[in-house]
């Protein structure tokens, strides 16, 4: 299974936190993964069961993402937010996709934040709060068990 | 053209906004469409060039979306944004898709979130406050213009 795919975008930073975890060179934990995207926990989580999902393409935004990639992107997050909804008993999930920094983007390759909504329940700031990762490998662990459940 | 697919989720309320817009009920400024989606001026903006992209497919939730139409979604997104984007001289865009009141979804159709971002400029509250319709239309104006450079 190939690690990441050549950047067509110029601009690319080919060190960026999630080309690194794409190459193995960076820990994750993740959820999901097929040929052309993975889905990994989010370590500065706004709510429990935050969770990324990251095209294999090296693409800062989605403006230079191919529109294979885009819909693969699409096809995991629908997926993934529903094991997230039904591993959290989440009445709401939020989905969003942040380009430049202007609209909070921190890492510089296209990501898919997946954040499972409680009405009461306040959101945590945007990469804010590290996680203990035994609490993350929890979540994941009840993730991946909904996922056979919704067909991924 | 179509105006709506037949709805496959049980719960789905045909009698929504955004299924009225579809079936011309009610009117909206359009700015992009083609067979699977349409792209419309959110009339409560969070900012200045605030864009909907709606599947016409009948789905509350981006769980009963199908994948086709999610794919078509998130493609007239990408396209779509890159106009607001460059229409809008925005050096950042949030994207992003609201699933359940509590995540504050306020009309049970999908629908796509595209919201240009500057650094200085704070947010306006989500479905707040009605914005003009003439400043709309000129908004949509110079995004309608913006599309053709970036190949939709």
């Amino acid at each position: 299974m190939q690690a990441t795919t050549d950047a067509t975008d110029p601009t690319y930073d080919g060190q960026n936190a999630f080309a690194r975890i794409l190459r193995g060179e960076l820990p994750s934990i993740r959820v999901y993964e097929d040929d052309a995207t993975i889905a990994i926990m989010d370590i500065m989580p706004q709510a429990d069961g935050h969770v990324l999902v990251i095209p294999r393409e090296a693409a800062a935004e989605i403006f230079a993402l191919s529109e294979e990639s885009a819909a693969a992107c699409i096809r995991t997050t629908k997926r993934v937010a529903a094991a997230v909804k039904a591993a959290m008993q989440a009445p709401g999930v939020m989905i969003a996709q942040f380009n430049g920094s202007a609209a909070g983007q921190t890492v510089p390759h296209v990501h898919f934040h997946i954040v499972p909504r409680h009405a009461d329940i306040p959101l945590k700031p945007h990469a804010g709060i590290p996680a203990d990762t035994t609490r993350l490998r929890e979540l994941a662990d009840r993730i991946i068990a909904a996922l056979p459940a919704i067909g991924a």
